[in-house]
């Protein structure tokens, strides 16, 4: 059933909405002069001696570890589940292509709207913002991940990005004047958070459990989603100083990241290592905390916090963020009816929080003028201004038109992509099944689980086999 | 017995064309003068004031973007066959690091050799212009994945960067003076297309399906070939820039390919859903598909299309290359006699022809002078100057020498790699197969293949086993 | 026992460690002027006329690249063992991330302690050098690799990223003053090398063969891996031209790099197929000796070696590395009880001699007063010096308070990460092992292990589900 309104739906809305971008697109949007063929004039008009100024060679390298990050970093994340992950990392790719689009013209109508003629002049910074305000929306996806269909995904991005830039226009230009967020904490990683955290509490499903067998990850997924991990991790310091002032602004917001980013590494590991028993460490943590401290320097990044400062950021959000997936997620999910399923509020919603209380506090030790003084009250309205809006949303997203999964289909790849083989997966299962409960039955297992047992060594090979595939 | 050949002849090649490289390399490659100890002197004499007006610095983040797309972009994407990924990533590092070499002294002789004491001065710009030109003989090896042995796809290299030095050579000099073709949509990707099939088409297999068992992917496999689609997708905006005018040209190249790009994939994901039953994705459009939009914008990258127009590039190419899968690749192999493993007609070929008559009417309507007018005219040569030439290359790649696979050993990694537990492989083959007779004769299947059937749960670490390895 | 220690240890150490970089950092850390809000002050005083010409933007893509060298490149290699994928990417991250702290400060005190103030100031090169010193030791955890505990991790990465920095202070600032060594063969590649292998020797383990059946890869493994030897082989010319002068010397670096990696590539292939009977290839050589040509092209990078030369030193490279991997490896284990699981001494430790020597000889040929002369000199010092302090190391590292793996339980991830099914692993192995014999006594072999035999195929989904996870 869930398939057929896709196979209706999902064709009919790309197209649609792909048929009105070209027309705002052909509207609404121009190169920037730094992009068009009028850039020699501009030089002149602008005593400019070199194409070298030219703002793409300030922030290309940025730009495209940036990209590298939406598509790369949080589509290889989203693999994690053993059996969803086409839907993660093909579904970060829809939205991400659709959202990037509508980001262009919604920021440009409320940031960059050129009065004389009503155009919005799209240069390397439009680009930047563009993939940072889709980055608001997959950190949403990640607490759905699992649980909507491909056009609920549209529909939140839609949104999502639109919201996005009606809070960043209203923090940033009207209660905060002149104020910065240059890697997003506030702007990007509380919102996305929490507007995750708001549909994913809307769409609460009681029954989940009944997908429990899939809801989980397989040795192989955790290694890609380690990949993606990684690709965030190694270019955080460009997401945080893409958009940042050229010269010493955007090389000290990489000295910053960078030191953020290493202090939380150590103190996920040893959060990790505490929290289980055995100190064994958990793959989920190292994935996600290990991210932390990028969020959290997020909007200090630029501020001339010092370089021991920008350590203690990275581990206090290091810390409090392995503590939310070993403590908080299991409570909200179980008491709060949030089914979180990639743990954003620990990698996104929470560090998000410290980050934009380090940007405050800084900023109030700093020259005001310089760096505003406000974070409080625009983090505050962060929170609070979006919950009417988000609560219509959720009910749209209720109806029953959306195609998304069963409860017994969650986190199932076969729902929405051509999986192959999959009656000899049925019949492997049944035969898997039947095995099993003779084993289960008729033989003793060691006691402890720590060790394999000592297999028997007649033949090397077999050995291999057992984890070759 | 391939095998032996194998073992006889592919060292012996690797050695004596090294060899030859470093003779030719000894006479006529030099560094260019930005490469050279002489810079200093030449920042005087050209007015030069700072290291950073080097070209290095102008392209080497573009250059960086493209050898990975070559190497890591290609090589994953090659990957997605169950059990010939190691063919896929090796072979194409091979002959990448093969073709560079070779591309760099013929796109020397053909397009920059020093008149006055017959060297090549190689930077930057030489680097990028070698790995474009890898790239057209890449494509051509995606027709002919899993059919060929690495001495035929070192022999298909080499005449293939041949070719297309001497092909770029009569298309951008001579017969179309003045023209550029930035991204390449023509030169590289309509040529390597045209290219690959010609070559699988005269080295058809009409027992291929003798191996059919093999010509699939599996569940990570096509994890694997999605993050080389990804690397091409993020970095695509480099590949069409990388040669690009300084300053505006280069900024220009990448907006148009970033929003032809993300135009793409959502008619990518329109097509496909339409056209399965009950609108399942498949991976193979994904993996392909949404990559059309580069390709198409390659030519006209530079040019002042306007950003919407660069939308529309997307939405058509990524219809068109999608149908292609859906449509084409199957007809050309029923009654053809084309096989083409990567489906590069849809990708490649297909989209680089539309690149072309982009880059053409753009060109028509743009002044002549700037852009060429006969657009047309060169793509009707790069698709006739080569067929002689392919003829007997095929001829020769058809003689029993080069050690290719048999029928049945086709897309399989055992014929030319060690890959470990080969004999328990075998068992395993066999006791899955007697298993498999009695599981599927004595066990009914339910009648809906849609989903996995509810699993009895008395124990879900049974289910975690499942797909977990 | 071991993992109860790794429970106690494994955090105190991580939390200790932390605050006192805090305190460290605290004390000595600043801004380098170019990252520093008086940026444009200093402009003005040093006539610099535009931001382009801050430090930042000549190295930054460089960067970034090395970044992605240390964090993926080393992480995804170590995930080749078919079990041990966890703990190879999960240790290289923590122990790089703990490294680089106090490599930016052991760097500073010996290399740019500012004697005004006592402060150290960093700025974008302090940052690559920091992860050239990981670099250091992570090679070195490459031969320990599996058989060490996360804190015996951490204190190898302590004493290596002393020893390092002495050691570089030493060799290029004390005996053979004036010399560079750009890419680091000397002291990075040769240090690391050495200082693994005598850890490796001194913690000897004569019963290793018990986790015999765990020291392979599996068909993914390899692939993960070989995505990490694609990321170190791409970004191999930003590793030599990170810290080279800026103009021509960045860009020379790049290409001379770039074709001694080519060449490699083509000898790695050559020697492999005549080292296996059928010419088979290796994933083991294509994985590791194709980067030799990078490590061997460290010190002489920025030389005017001129391009063939570089062909040439990577076609030794690729020789020697690929020769060393079949003959070295198997005769070091076997008669000089060093078992080097990644076989650093191939693809580091030879190689990194090759190109220290390289530096020497052509700094003979080029003016002394630029280059140096006592290459060997400082090859030999780099060599001797550090083994008494390697002993003591060694000793240390094998008083039983560490958490070492047992014997039998090394390349093992159960031992420090949880990992999922563990019992059903146990079940499977048992159930697998049953069916085995029954399988391996009952049935008949083909005589001929190289190909699959022709599965009978009334099923091709069968075929699917083989190799299907």
């Amino acid at each position: 059933i869930a398939n057929n309104q896709n196979g209706e739906l999902l064709p009919a809305i790309c197209f649609i909405w792909q048929i009105a971008m070209i027309a705002l697109f052909a509207i609404f949007v121009r190169y920037d002069p730094e992009a068009d063929a009028h850039w020699t004039e501009y030089m002149h008009q602008n005593n400019i001696t070199s194409n070298i100024e030219n703002d793409f060679y300030y922030r290309y390298p940025s730009f495209q570890d940036v990209h590298v990050m939406i598509f790369m970093g949080f589509g290889l994340l989203f693999t994690f589940l053993k059996r969803y992950s086409f839907g993660g990392v093909g579904f970060n790719f829809l939205i991400s292509a659709f959202g990037l689009q509508w980001a262009l013209l919604m920021q440009g109508w409320f940031h960059s709207l050129d009065s004389t003629d009503w155009t919005i002049k799209i240069g390397m910074k439009s680009l930047i913002n563009a993939d940072f305000c889709v980055a608001g929306c997959l950190i949403a996806f990640g607490a759905c991940l699992g649980k909507v269909s491909p056009i609920q995904l549209m529909v939140m991005t839609l949104c999502g990005v639109s919201l996005f830039a009606v809070e960043e226009y209203v923090i940033l230009n009207l209660i905060h004047v002149g104020a910065k967020d240059t890697g997003g904490s506030m702007v990007i990683h509380t919102f996305g958070g929490y507007y995750g955290l708001t549909i994913s509490w809307i769409l609460y499903r009681p029954n989940l459990h009944q997908s429990k067998r899939l809801r989980g990850s397989s040795y192989h997924s955790d290694v890609f989603a380690m990949i993606g991990t990684l690709f965030l991790w190694v270019h955080w310091p460009s997401f945080n100083s893409a958009i940042g002032n050229h010269g010493d602004g955007q090389h000290r917001a990489v000295i910053n990241t960078y030191l953020s980013l290493a202090a939380s590494v150590l103190t996920t590991f040893a959060v990790s290592s505490l929290s289980a028993k055995r100190g064994k460490l958990s793959m989920v943590h190292i994935q996600n905390a290990t991210l932390a401290g990028g969020v959290a320097m997020g909007t200090a990044a630029e501020i001339m916090v010092s370089p021991y400062s920008a350590l203690v950021v990275g581990v206090c959000s290091g810390i409090i963020s392995t503590f939310g997936f070993v403590v908080l997620t299991p409570f909200m999910e179980k008491h709060m009816k949030i089914q979180d399923t990639c743990g954003i509020h620990n990698l996104h919603a929470m560090p998000g929080v410290l980050g934009g209380a380090v940007g405050a506090v800084t900023a109030a030790f700093a020259s005001t003028s310089v760096y505003g003084q406000e974070g409080w009250a625009s983090l505050l309205t962060s929170l609070i201004l979006k919950q009417g809006y988000l609560f219509s949303l959720g009910c749209i997203l209720r109806l029953p038109c959306w195609g998304d999964p069963e409860d017994e289909n969650c986190f199932d790849d076969e729902v929405y992509w051509e999986v192959t083989a999959t009656k000899v997966h049925i019949l492997a299962t049944r035969l898997y099944n039947t095995l099993f409960i003779y084993v289960f039955f008729f033989t003793k297992l060691p006691e402890d689980e720590e060790s394999v047992p000592p297999v028997n060594q007649y033949n090397d090979q077999k050995a291999d086999k057992q984890t070759d595939v």
